[in-house]
């Protein structure tokens, strides 16, 4: 019996979840919900349903973990705890100030219905967050660094769009070398802001723009700009559609501790990720993350979970004592 | 209250969970056991007891968790089961072949006693292990590499110091620079035994032995060099003391993976440590194992666990809410 997988949202996420599914030989996906006119779906998978985001309730049945492709900041605040009645569900809800109360408000949800949910799955909160947590559970006396990139980030994209004058934008995260170099030291540095992040800007301005303006707008920009060293690059609508087209990410998670004898021993613990697309990537976490929401939900554990609350064991295909004779 | 830890085997992984213990303020050392006579130890905690390894059963109501601190080989398999009935134990069983039937020895044992044992911890198997299961969790279609070094190998060094006219031997495992770089190319090439690592081996020699005697008895050596690229360098017994006494070791879990369209993106995760004492590392993940298995004892959860089995946030001392609030 295959693990029934709907995927709610369509967007870059929802399809990546679906290439996620295929890859996966105990998953199938049985549906695919959208916003839109279903009809105008093109799904991957053969004869996968496609259907309109109220027809919900219909598939209680028929599907074993819902799967929340939606975004953070209109979408999953209200869709999670919704669906959390109905479904075992897994959603990527990133905006880390907000977990807390989006973590009462599924869990609420999900223990009303009997069921389990997964959030914050994918790699920041995720597979980072869960290595920033194992470190510091073993070097409690030390200092601990995330760095992102290099990678597009989405929203500082969005907000260069916004400035008059401009056509198209993408924005790279770009980790300063010196201060990786400086956290893998073992010396615990402080590291500002503006240290350990540098902001690459390509804009694509209307013809006849003032370009040292937009500049001026971009690296002054509060919040999003101000406290880095931002450069920006013009160049053309082709060039952008050629060169910067895809979603690479990733990052460090990085700690430095001291043990033994007044501190004398170094041991640094590294994590990082290289990603092609930042998309397909969360969706592969989203899959291993459903596999587990399933697992739990059969043993009886219900409520709101995240990476830090699933036994390891739960995201793998193999069986307990498969994991302990092939990879422990 | 503090959980009350004792430490069974007084050797560089027992010192080392000395150090480890007074690194967490959620724990205390109760006493150590030792073979050796208890009045001979110097502990470097104030007050501690120091016992006989025979008077184990007075302390059953004194001591939260045992740490076993002997070795894989001739210790534990009968040690651990042998706790595991009186105490929660942690161990840092690292005989792979043999970890199926040691967990179960183990698991019988401690559920007779209603206990919780941790078995495993360390890095190799440990950490090593957990990213090895996370990474091919979340990246099914793909090549996972793991790497040892560069770092000190007890079991090599002892090999060598067994050939006739050695006095003393120092040997390292090296991660091959090529071979590594062919792993993070994310083309999952094949890679043998020999292109991965090399060995590195510092030999004092008696005066007048037959040197290059010594050095074709161990580059020829089964399973230990002989499928290696091996070089051996003579130094004085001075220079081992001098740059070769400490335990650094270390190394990398790397996979590599294909997702969306046609396998089109890759997909690289790669975790690494770099451990100047390698026994006080392992110590380190001993002790945050050894507040795993008291949590998961007082919510009733008995029997043997391996890190795949623990919730991550069992291992930290921070709670849940503070967990979700502060790094995921």
């Amino acid at each position: 019996m295959k693990i029934r997988i709907g995927i709610a949202g369509y967007g870059n996420l929802g399809r990546g979840m679906e290439y996620a599914v295929a890859q996966n030989p105990d998953m199938e996906l049985r549906c695919i919900l959208t916003r839109r006119d279903p009809s105008a779906l093109t799904p991957i998978t053969p004869g996968v349903e496609t259907l309109s985001a109220g027809e919900t309730r219909w598939l209680a049945g028929e599907v074993d973990v819902m799967v929340l492709c939606g975004g953070s900041a209109a979408d999953l605040p209200a869709q999670t705890p919704e669906f959390a009645r109905l479904f075992n569900v897994v959603d990527s809800f990133d905006t880390h100030a907000k977990i807390p109360e989006h973590f009462e408000a599924v869990d609420r949800a999900a223990k009303s219905g009997g069921k389990t949910a997964v959030i914050s799955a994918g790699w920041d909160p995720g597979l980072f967050s869960l290595n920033r947590l194992l470190a510091e559970a073993v070097l409690p006396r030390g200092g601990g660094y995330t760095f992102w990139g290099k990678g597009v980030s989405q929203g500082h994209s969005d907000a260069i769009r916004r400035i008059d004058g401009v056509l198209d934008a993408r924005q790279y995260t770009v980790p300063a070398q010196s201060a990786l170099d400086a956290a893998r030291s073992g010396q615990s540095p402080d590291l500002s802001v503006r240290q350990k992040h540098t902001r690459e800007c390509y804009v694509v301005a209307a013809e006849g723009a003032d370009r040292s303006r937009i500049e001026r707008e971009i690296v002054t920009m509060p919040h999003y700009f101000a406290e880095y060293d931002t450069t920006v690059r013009f160049i053309s609508a082709e060039e952008l559609a050629q060169n910067h087209a895809g979603m690479p990410h990733g990052g460090f998670v990085i700690r430095g501790g001291k043990t033994g004898d007044g501190g004398r021993h170094s041991q640094m613990i590294e994590f990082g990720l290289r990603l092609d697309s930042n998309p397909e990537f969360t969706a592969s976490v989203l899959a291993a993350c459903a596999r587990a929401a399933y697992r739990l939900n059969r043993e009886g554990v219900t409520g709101c979970k995240t990476l830090f609350d699933i036994p390891p064991a739960c995201l793998s295909a193999q069986s307990g004592e498969e994991l302990r004779r092939t990879i422990l």
